[in-house]
């Protein structure tokens, strides 16, 4: 079973730029990783006039583009996909999977709140936060990495979410 | 298992734009279509600064977004995915796939030669062609179809590709 770990926060708090550097932190180590991106708000993922683009716009419920080195797929679902589906269905051969948001689901959560206006917190331990990253003081009883230490933080993700579950 | 027809041709034939009035004109009659199409070249799936094309760009193999309507995903393959790989790991709840491209996988093939300059196809029987589409004569002992005839193509398809299937 793919570990997943959850990268939550405030709005413009870092999010997208901490999941950047653990991805590079961890690949350069020799893990393949794979990201999941709660879009509460829909998305375009295809540049307009791309022929893939053209299918799913004429209606196809499922596009597909595939290559030699990279396949991508746009598809449409009746419900959002639950993370335990997306990682049961549609990801194979990663060693940790790094959600950016999803901080409702029942998943470790590390809060991310390095650029954004206000120190208050997002999670308490009671949604399964089990660290933050953050430059400032934070009254959660959990382990705090600052921006310098996000290769500390690499050490410890990859300790205790792909060791540990490699040793299961 | 969901029936694979191939859309072939000649670069500018008109593949895509067959596709997209295929698809149109299938999807109004209720049936849920999937494309596949073949990128020998490369591509970028997403537009350039998006979140997720951060996290492919920073090393993530597989980088998928979710939103309550829709899943989109794209991910490192070590070779290219066959046809059957696809429709058998990648695609489900379709009643056909319309691939663009393809010419030499193993599926039954519609060659398209609409708008490019030579009259010459690509394709004998001996490729599984099954239909042309074209404003010009053929040689190929197949059914003809020409630009004003495609919602009869429509007919044709859904008759023999889809209806077929759901009686096996």
């Amino acid at each position: 079973m793919i570990p997943i770990l959850s990268i939550v926060g405030k709005s413009d708090s870092g999010k997208t730029f901490l999941i950047e550097r653990l991805v590079a932190g961890l690949t350069s180590r020799g893990y393949r990783i794979a990201t999941i991106k709660h879009d509460v708000h829909g998305f375009e993922m295809d540049r307009e006039g791309k022929d893939s683009f053209r299918h799913k716009q004429a209606g196809a419920s499922t596009a597909v583009i595939s290559s030699p080195n990279k396949i991508a797929l746009v598809c449409d679902v009746d419900e959002e996909e639950s993370l335990e589906t997306i990682r049961d269905t549609r990801i194979r051969d990663v060693d940790l999977i790094l959600t950016e948001g999803y901080k409702r689901a029942d998943f470790p959560k590390i809060e991310v709140s390095l650029f954004a206006g206000s120190d208050r917190l997002l999670c308490g331990e009671e949604h399964r936060l089990v660290a933050v990253v953050a430059n400032h003081e934070v009254t959660q009883d959990v382990p705090v990495f600052q921006e310098v230490d996000i290769p500390r933080l690499v050490d410890w993700i990859e300790e205790r979410y792909i060791r540990d579950q490699d040793e299961q």
